[in-house]
């Protein structure tokens, strides 16, 4: 293990705190859990977290802040959402307007910070598995897509859910489905195997976001939900503010991905 | 199977909604997930949802309504909450004020209703597993205690977990671990094994709330979350006006038990 992947959470917070990482964090603190952050106004945040129980399979709740508070209490009760991730994303009325690597000048009183599981860790427990997961092997982003599959609507949010791809060999299937099962906590079970037609994917080979990735013979295309969804959910209603991380520029929990397994 | 076991939810409801049935639910439309019904005002709703958010175990949500509107949109489509559950508890600034069979006439615009799994479902669960559940067999209500675990707060709600217990033949304790974890939408795996003063319960055999049950020679007490706690915490807070199902009697969904089991 690098530096890096050997850190304690704390440690690559701490980092980041003080401005020296502003990098991806895939790899750091190797058995921890990562986030993706999502910060709306205190009049949202009833509607969203409804909504995210809802559709609990693309926006599983690691964590919410106080309104007010940048301390996520369950997940890393000594880290500031404010500081503490490499680079942010700043949205005004569904418009990025900016990226930046601290927010502590933008937070405001009303703001709640939702944390919500990321794959990272059900890839994790794919590989420890022996199952090949193909965008770590090509070193570039998973394919995602916007679906047919509508989420449950919540007050002003509602929308597609938005998965993404990995190409499994047909023997390992059904233990990629058992495997991920044990997390509902960062996606769960996959939403679709097989044909992506049927979930209104007109062509996996072009993906909306991230990159396409080759699917060999003998390999099935599984579709799990992804964490894109509650972002592109939350940016159709035109927050007049709203605050996500960058991309692969993940929150690191203290909590081991281990300790999400349900059994 | 009796009539009753043998009927569709939607029946079952509809015997409700037309004053024809006032009794507790148990052993109706077998195979089917009841639920706990909590109601509070729109202001308290977000902290409401975040402490179940928070405090999974004792407080599973399964559905929420959006404010005004009584239809549980994901477990019972066509239900009526005003109207379909036999016995309803109104309770003003924390003190029950009185015990209705509808609440037709008490709804307001602002009000938000929560489904809170309950323990039918995990019973019959152990049930299936030839684990005996002692309540049942005696014919009285589950013990429950007031532990000194505390609820992760939120917002305006805290208080201490409301634990139930079943005595489990020793032989029979890590089956039955297994067979409830499966299902964390119903309060999920136990909290506590054993020892009772551990959890702050001074006497087993003198329940905060329910009955005493015998623990035979060979049984171990085993602890799981219970559903009383949302209750008990909300009372807490003394809202203005709060309505639940009367105890025993409770919302019966379109959900089958077996579809929260998570693998």
């Amino acid at each position: 293990m690098n530096e890096f992947a050997s850190m304690h959470p704390k440690e690559a917070r701490m980092l980041m705190r003080e401005g020296r990482w502003d990098k991806p964090t895939a790899g750091m603190a190797a058995g921890y859990a990562q986030a993706n952050l999502v910060i709306l106004p205190q009049s949202l945040a009833f509607d969203f977290l409804l909504f995210c129980q809802r559709n609990p399979k693309p926006c599983p709740v690691l964590d919410v802040t106080e309104p007010g508070s940048p301390v996520p209490a369950l997940v890393a009760p000594d880290a500031d959402l404010r500081t503490d991730l490499p680079r942010y994303r700043v949205y005004r009325k569904g418009v990025l307007a900016e990226e930046v690597t601290r927010i502590d000048h933008l937070w405001r009183e009303d703001m709640v910070a939702f944390l919500l599981g990321c794959s990272f860790t059900f890839e994790q427990a794919l590989l420890d598995n022996g199952i090949p997961v193909r965008h770590i092997e090509q070193h570039c982003n998973v394919p995602m897509y916007v679906t047919n599959l509508d989420c449950a609507k919540a007050g002003r949010f509602s929308g597609p859910m938005v998965v993404s791809m990995r190409p499994i060999p047909h023997d390992q299937v059904v233990r990629a489905v058992q495997v991920t099962s044990r997390f509902p906590a960062v996606h769960g079970a996959p939403v679709h195997i097989g044909d992506p037609r049927q979930i209104g994917i007109a062509d996996v080979n072009t993906p909306d976001f991230g990159d396409p990735v080759p699917i060999y013979p003998g390999e099935v295309p599984v579709f799990w939900a992804c964490g894109v969804t509650p972002q592109a959910v939350a940016m159709r209603c035109k927050p007049e503010l709203m605050i996500t991380h960058a991309p692969g520029h993940m929150f690191i929990t203290d909590q081991r991905d281990a300790q999400y397994g349900v059994l």
